[in-house]
């Protein structure tokens, strides 16, 4: 197998999971390089230089081009790769798409990343609730707006939109898994649940998931 | 000037004047209702049916659809209005560009916005600097990065990437903007600053500022 692209990720990163659902999907050769964050691999001068903003992922091409951001490279792997399109063909559509993802990658995950949460815990040391406490706001905020979104629109499909899986679908599942590692109850949001199993029936989005990682 | 589009923003916001900058280079017609998001208009049942999100901007076009999420509705008015380019015409290009607006977009703003920063207040009730120096923690490690990138890659020229404006210009001047508004020390940052005052130079960005809009 060729490794026509490296991917810097993290097992336990949803930004790295978004990207290996894409690259499975997609059936691209790959080989992604595990950081260790809790150990802090993405701060050491090695990783920096790969990626000065010290976040996963980052993915290197054949000729040695960094990018990084996970909805960037995402979109970049559908331009390269047009076969088992990740973004539909259509402006409305795109747009539609993009603000599904970013609904998750910009509103909810950056405010409950690692860098966040550890911030959290050293302003709250006596508090052993206080990181789940702050994520559930921002988790409970970001997901009954996807719910309304989802449930009403008629774009919505078997997946976020249509009934073929989209980067939205590749933010939505990595999400859905970090809110059922918190044990959060995820009942008030039938789509998003019915959609992340429709998801999670694909071989690819089995194949990218972190237990199978290791 | 026929209302082509209605943009749901506020004078404030920093998503909203990414789109205003972006409609301003453009030329395109539009109207923007201004929301009073320190009164809470964003969370008024009105607005709420308009994006059940309650963040700005929504974008409303000619037949009434409805599009969120600022670099979603940006890329939109790019593929629509295909004049004046935002959007560079190569993959890598495309993102790099999608790549430095999103570390804007999902790792600085965020984390440092309104209902995150009163909850930083509601959380310290006896300390004045609580929410000052939240917002220095993910601002510095934010524009500590997208200077280490603007600096160093090659793709970087009188603006973010070339020389004409792009998405990432569109969302690093706000943020700039934002900074001042904090009288934060910008000068660790001489390609931002640099690109920055590229941008202020022209018409649109300044149609665009807040101090306009009122």
């Amino acid at each position: 197998m060729v490794d026509t692209y490296i991917v810097h990720g993290a097992v336990r990163s949803s930004a790295a999971y978004r990207v290996r659902i894409v690259m499975k999907l997609k059936g691209l050769a790959y080989r992604e390089i595990f950081l260790d964050l809790a150990g802090g691999d993405q701060n050491k001068e090695d990783y920096r230089a790969v990626n000065p903003q010290g976040l996963v992922p980052a993915l290197v091409c054949s000729d040695g081009a960094v990018l990084n951001q996970s909805m960037a490279i995402i979109e970049y792997l559908d331009d390269m790769h047009a076969e088992v399109p990740v973004m539909p063909r259509d402006a409305r559509g795109r747009a539609r798409v993009r603000a599904l993802s970013q609904m998750v990658a910009c509103d909810i995950h950056p405010i409950n990343n690692m860098r966040v949460r550890n911030h959290i815990r050293d302003l709250f040391p006596g508090d052993p609730d206080a990181v789940a406490n702050w994520m559930e706001i921002w988790s409970k905020a970001g997901f009954d707006a996807l719910e309304a979104r989802l449930a009403s629109d008629t774009e919505t499909g078997r997946f976020c939109h249509g009934d073929t899986p989209t980067m939205a679908d590749a933010c939505l599942v990595p999400q859905v898994a970090n809110a059922r590692l918190s044990q959060r109850d995820l009942s008030p949001y039938p789509t998003i649940l019915r959609i992340a199993e429709a998801c999670e029936a694909l071989p690819a989005f089995v194949a990218a998931r972190p237990d199978k990682q290791v």
